[in-house]
């Protein structure tokens, strides 16, 4: 039943306000398969009627439309919930209409209750409505409840009052009269959009790596076939996304030294994101990691162990690029005739060329780009990490991401987005799965808990699902460079268990916190070169990554993003926050210790509300970590954290 | 300059998020005539470079557009600002983009400070920017500016690098390059639309009266002709609006008799909104009033004393209105063919019948009303009362309004819906210029401060100005029926002062205050009966009703709705506000002693920003009612207030 023709009558309802509401018509609000949206809105109308509203969705231009009843809370706020059941974009409406059969019906109990002399002309009015709901009904192939409808409204007009009104009020007809509403005087709102996705898009663990690095050698480039120790690690370690920087070939002209220099010695492996040499561009793969058919093996080797490749989706261009030569009008000319590389004066990226968004060629070089996702698509990848994409057009990213998931709904892109606030944002809007944070930057508790708040509580939760990383290839932060391995299990126990997504650059687990001189950056970065790594060096914190890995997929609290809330503690060094199912048949407390070396202790006032508890319960604490159970009594428990036996505790609330 | 069409580039930049925005495209934003409006948005793009945004404006669907520059202020957020040179529909859009020519030049500055060897290569497309500019300057019939770029560029590619860097840093140069902006990649928002009225939407004084009235006789219906002595009254008391009750003809079957019976006794008048009888409906006057030509000779009259006379638009018709008999297929015909009457179960209003908006025949019926409001338009009328217009659809009104202003944009409605929040605001967004509210209501100190809040400093400012009456034909609220002139003259000043529009049911200036026994009506009501009157009774407060509405002239910051800020006074008791003008050329402090019988005293505490005073300021107060006046020292100040001898002060702050 498609109602997207322009109604013949007039509106006769308002329907405004819509909560969630992002805005403009094209951004999308985000959904898994299967997870509701309660919609709410203001609906009223003129006059003394009783309304009706429904909330309607359907595959964006589908023409099957699922309908729920929705229910007025106060003040002519309505609310309904729809569920979609398959990933791709859907759309939704809110249909409302003054119900002329229950007003009548209210009426009619006024007026029998008052002994109206006029009862008889207002039953033939009630029969005439049920005579038209009758055929509504055959209309519907309903021919039965058309019959018995039928039936109804000829003993309306003989019944003496008192029978009548056992009749209309019984519960029965009113089933049969919802079925076939008349809604020819009904109203539809503006319609609103939704992309839904696969569950990998609010639940992911990424580990990254170079496979050119894949066997730790420095005496080596790795291949893809040499990959499959480190696809076996993580997924020991319980990581599902392995996301490969660029695979494609490197460019040769301006390549970059070790430690981002701007001259090489022979056998500089150059940085990945320097893409496009002469054998080839975005469809190809670097020579030195071995062909096309090698990547699209490793993939199925991935698949085979339950994970999934991510590829880096870097639209930079080397000169050596094959666009150069056979597309110059995509790059930006010089007066010269030559083509501007990157700059952000007086500094220079003489490696790489910007493309140009808005050349006379655009639509062309828009085509090529979407193509090249397909190509990677059709090869079996599935996610991609989409570099700088802040750095591009929104309006590109959004026909990038309509036509891929168009082609394949399952699809998903992470924007690495490190700029201003409204830039990221933006980009969550117009369709971006997940979306790296500032994360890797908060520190104090209070940092930790105001922005974990704003990501997951605000509106941002309807459109951004933050992915929270502690370090990147590009970022080794300040905290990571001084506190040996502690540090580094506190922030990936903050990103596992804050964020249902979270990933780490391939060293995390060792520990590796060698900086650039007074940088955040790492010291010869395996970006500019190869380097040698014992995958199981001593000091390791694969078991702890392991632990946490393994608490997220057993507990489906642990999986969900935007129902972390958090609880005092008294010590400004502890943090505790908590999540849980809606139904609280899966509740998880965490409190941690921030600082890694030294003991803290102090009350945790918990909100109990929030974990489903009584003020005043007794309840269990089991840490799913280290075996431990505590019994506590109403929210206010003591808790002592010392690294020396843990720095922190993660509860299953029994 | 007109830019509807849609363009030929992809977006390039993102504008969302504006402030303003009452959340669908058919609201309208409010403003009178040259009044300015502050728009913000969001706007960004990718990449590094300098953004530029303009707020452009346009009667709307004209060809002209004016334009501002928008400026940046944090986080990507825009201000810019509008003002609207005439009545009517108006739209604005922001129109951003990335400037080539300020990003080259912040470009250009960093190579040369860091003596960069390609500037040379750097001015040469500075100097095709230039002669690009040339060429749009010529085009926009500007060929000394166009031969200036042009000499410009010439010497850009000649000079050396220290003298060109003079030139383009020059503000001369940059002057004539905002004037011949490249934007062939501009971005343009949505549109936002703005209804545009005369003062008199904000800044009102109504004085209702029933014409039949005017002489104040039990024995004589007064007439047209009757009513220039209560014009001459209302004028000295300084109201400046006149509104009448409906002045059709007045139906015969089942009219109400005294005090709203059933049955009438012979000489009974019935009730004025009972519209319609042999004689006519609504383009016709009730004949013992008069003809149309009286009529339209009362408007000339009121016109000569600076007068408007307001009608009232009632959608009510009797049974002997000519449209039951001439279009049957208007009203809700029920089983037995007779027409619906009015109810609301079990309570039946006989003398009225409903007019059906979504019938079979809605379309004519919407014109035909559109045309009666047009009628009295012709005859001299630019201000309507609409009576219950929530009973009525919303887009009804939405039609009526938009196509009466468009005719003739001076018109202007007052929206009578004492209904439901959300119903009453969205009259106000479709259009209705002046809303009734919940003023006539609220009493307490805590009652009146927030709701004057929610009115004049939430969103609502932007779409619903608040008329505040302490009474009216229907309302004798109960605070004034047992407390004589004092808490007349208490509501009279909360009305007159807190709005900016304000009016009073006349009688109230003689204190009429008898009930109808536990109710909030008057006895003996006006509107089934005439009433004998003293207009000049002891005890009237006209006089004090002429100092308020004098004060409200001569001070401009009392002719401003959205200017009311309220400051602490400790006593409950005590109330105190100020509104002043946006340069604070007029300040007006108000302080009332809301018990009209006892004296109150006590501290208050102003909010010495509102007043534009520095904290610790010494100015003087002086009263504009009583021609007293003080100096006050800093925030905080002792006021006494005893009705014996004043129950408020009303200063202009020096």
């Amino acid at each position: 039943m498609a109602q997207t023709h322009k109604p013949a009558h007039a509106p006769t309802c308002v329907i405004e306000n819509f909560f969630p509401s992002l805005g403009a018509p094209n951004y999308l609000i985000k959904r898994i398969v299967g997870e509701p949206l309660d919609v709410y809105a203001d609906v009223f109308t003129d006059g003394h009627v009783i309304l009706c509203a429904v909330l309607k969705w359907r595959i964006a231009g589908g023409s099957r439309w699922f309908e729920s009843s929705m229910r007025p809370l106060e003040n002519d706020r309505w609310q309904g919930r729809c569920q979609f059941p398959s990933c791709g974009r859907w759309e939704y409406v809110v249909e409302a209409w003054a119900d002329e059969w229950l007003t009548w019906k209210k009426h009619f109990k006024a007026k029998y209750e008052a002994n109206d002399p006029e009862l008889g002309i207002e039953a033939r009015e009630g029969a005439r409505m049920l005579r038209q709901a009758a055929v509504r009904a055959r209309a519907a192939g309903a021919p039965d409840s058309g019959a018995e409808l039928e039936e109804l409204a000829e003993m309306l007009a003989k019944l003496p009052a008192r029978e009548l009104m056992e009749v209309l009020m019984a519960g029965a007809l009113q089933v049969i009269m919802d079925r076939f509403q008349d809604r020819s005087l009904s109203t539809t709102s503006a319609q609103f959009r939704v992309s839904v996705e696969r569950e990998r898009a609010r639940f992911s663990a990424w580990y990254e790596f170079f496979p050119r690095g894949a066997e730790g050698r420095a005496d080596k480039h790795s291949t893809f076939r040499d990959c499959l120790a480190r696809l076996d690690d993580a997924k020991a370690m319980g990581f599902d996304v392995i996301y490969f920087p660029p695979i494609h070939p490197i460019g040769v002209t301006n390549r970059k030294g070790k430690n981002n220099t701007l001259t090489t010695v022979p056998g500089d492996v150059g940085s990945p994101w320097a893409i496009g040499a002469a054998e080839g561009g975005h469809r190809m793969v670097e020579s030195k990691l071995g062909t096309v058919e090698d990547f699209e093996w490793l993939v199925g080797e991935a698949r085979a162990r339950g994970l999934e490749i991510a590829l880096d989706f870097a639209l930079n261009c080397s000169p050596d690029h094959p666009y150069v030569k056979e597309h110059p009008d995509w790059f930006f000319q010089r007066d010269d005739g030559s083509i501007r590389y990157a700059e952000n004066p007086p500094k220079k990226y003489q490696d790489i060329y910007p493309l140009n968004f808005h050349g006379p060629t655009w639509k062309a070089l828009w085509r090529e780009l979407i193509d090249v996702v397909l190509f990677w698509v059709a090869r079996g990848v599935k996610i991609f990490r989409v570099d700088n994409p802040h750095t591009k057009p929104v309006s590109f990213w959004e026909v990038l991401i309509a036509e891929v998931q168009a082609r394949d709904p399952e699809v998903l892109f992470l924007a690495e987005a490190f700029t201003k606030p409204r830039m990221m944002q933006g980009l969550g809007k117009i369709g971006f799965s997940q979306s790296y944070t500032y994360f890797t930057w908060r520190e104090s508790k209070h940092e930790l808990t105001e922005y974990s708040k704003e990501l997951t509580q605000s509106d941002m939760r309807y459109y951004y699902r933050g992915n929270f990383w502690p370090n990147t290839p590009d970022i080794l932060p300040h905290h990571l460079q001084s506190q040996g391995p502690p540090i580094f299990k506190v922030r990936a126990a903050l990103a596992a268990l804050l964020s249902s997504n979270w990933g780490i650059y391939s060293g995390y687990e060792l520990c590796e916190n060698r900086p650039l001189p007074g940088r955040e950056e790492y010291m010869d970065s395996e970006k500019f070169q190869l380097v040698i790594r014992d995958w199981n060096a001593p000091g390791n914190i694969k078991g702890f990554l392991r632990e946490l890995n393994r608490a997220r997929r057993e507990n489906p609290a642990l999986q969900l993003y935007d129902n972390l809330r958090f609880h005092h503690a008294d010590h400004d060094g502890i943090i505790a926050f908590s999540k849980a199912t809606p139904d609280f048949s899966n509740r998880m407390l965490v409190i941690i210790n921030l600082n890694p070396h030294g003991p803290s202790s102090g009350m945790v006032h918990l909100d109990m509300g929030a974990l489903g508890l009584g003020p005043d319960a007794t309840f269990r604490v089991e840490d799913v970590l280290h075996g431990t159970h505590y019994e506590w009594h109403g929210a206010h428990n003591y808790v002592s954290l010392d690294p020396k036996a843990t720095f922190m505790h993660l509860f299953r609330v029994a």
